[in-house]
């Protein structure tokens, strides 16, 4: 059955990297002693050993090996070998270029479909849902196609942000973007604000931490959802 | 001797649609009573015919009409005929798709190259750069390329925003994304912020408004420019 953990972001505002979220993962991961990281969205520019390090620093205190899969000669064992997955953030079209350039896209999918456990923060929960098209991000490399895992039969914006009632600055809200891409689209988009999670069993998706999402649907006015609300119904 | 203003925004704060740079307009179409309107980017989702009428409204000040090429029925033989040519705003994708959709992109190149006077703010201004690759939009439909007009040798950030010290978002600033497009492409991306534009001739690039504009390179710190600079040794 499918398991998932989908979270806005790796990091809150004071907090460590992963700190929040790590009693979480340790329930998540519970058994598994090693999991593959995925660091291909490359934050910052960060090389794939350095980004790697950063996460096995923060997965030690809960006692769980990473391995990144730029460590492997093969990548696609890498993946069917793997007892648990993370996807971290970073730029998402560069995420996505390199799991289609590795092949990994499907190989991900078929794992994950068929129970390995997936985590993902920010481009990696993004790409959980049908499409990367609600990502934040700057195109800075042009992916072989915008079409990503489908883990949630939704689409997903990290890092949601509300708008600035005092901005002077003319340029788009993040609800005007999520807007006018339901002027041509019909797949729901959810805003998940930083230090909110999904939390996938099989069909069963449910928000998780202390904030509200909010959902947008095409010719529909948006909603706040309450933590613990039942997503099912997206599925 | 190719002729453009390309402008970060339409619209500052507290002023109307275009009214903040209509006397430059009305000095760069001297002599021109009809223009070419390209609606495509469609911000909000609005239709070409209400996006027109807007743009209509606006240079009606200045005594220049307005025709959107939604209105003919052949759009390139629209481009080869007219006087001059203005691309609003609105999403960068959309507008890039339906340009290589409607098989524009070489059409109004060569016209452009050519000395037809071209006008573009926000996605229209992000277009006339090498690449549409430090656009701010979201990726709501997938277009055939991110390569663009070129009519500068370097790429365009519209609506260029300071990061806000005061933030406790963990979402990447402006720059930082600049930053990682700079890992992997050595392309120079000029931040131009709202009130500001470029004046080109032939070759000339002049920094227009009052404003500083930020200038990043691959491996260089960014730095300001002041009004007037010449850019042209971008070009």
């Amino acid at each position: 059955m499918k398991k998932l953990l989908i979270a806005s972001t790796s990091t809150v505002h004071g907090k460590g990297y992963l700190e929040y979220i790590l009693p979480e993962l340790s329930k998540f991961f519970k058994g598994i002693h090693e999991i593959l990281f995925i660091p291909y969205a490359r934050p910052g520019g960060l090389s794939h050993n350095d980004y790697t390090a950063k996460v096995q620093e923060a997965f030690e205190k809960i006692n769980i090996k990473v391995k990144g899969i730029h460590e492997f000669n093969n990548p696609i064992d890498a993946v069917n070998n793997a007892k648990g997955i993370f996807t971290g953030g970073g730029n998402t079209f560069l995420l996505v270029f390199e799991l289609y350039d590795h092949k990994l896209m499907s190989t991900i999918k078929n794992v994950v479909e068929n129970g390995t456990p997936y985590f993902g923060t920010s481009a990696g929960s993004n790409v959980a849902g049908l499409t990367m098209q609600n990502t934040n991000d700057m195109p800075i490399i042009y992916p072989k196609s915008f079409i990503t895992f489908g883990f949630v039969k939704f689409n997903i914006n990290p890092h949601y942000l509300d708008p600035d009632l005092n901005s002077t600055h003319m340029g788009e809200t993040r609800e005007t973007r999520i807007n006018e891409y339901h002027t041509i689209n019909d797949t729901p988009v959810l805003g998940l604000r930083e230090g909110s999670w999904l939390e996938v069993n099989g069909s069963k998706v449910v928000l998780k931490g202390k904030l509200y999402a909010r959902l947008f649907q095409p010719k529909k006015q948006a909603v706040e959802l309450p933590p613990n609300t039942d997503l099912s119904f997206l599925m």
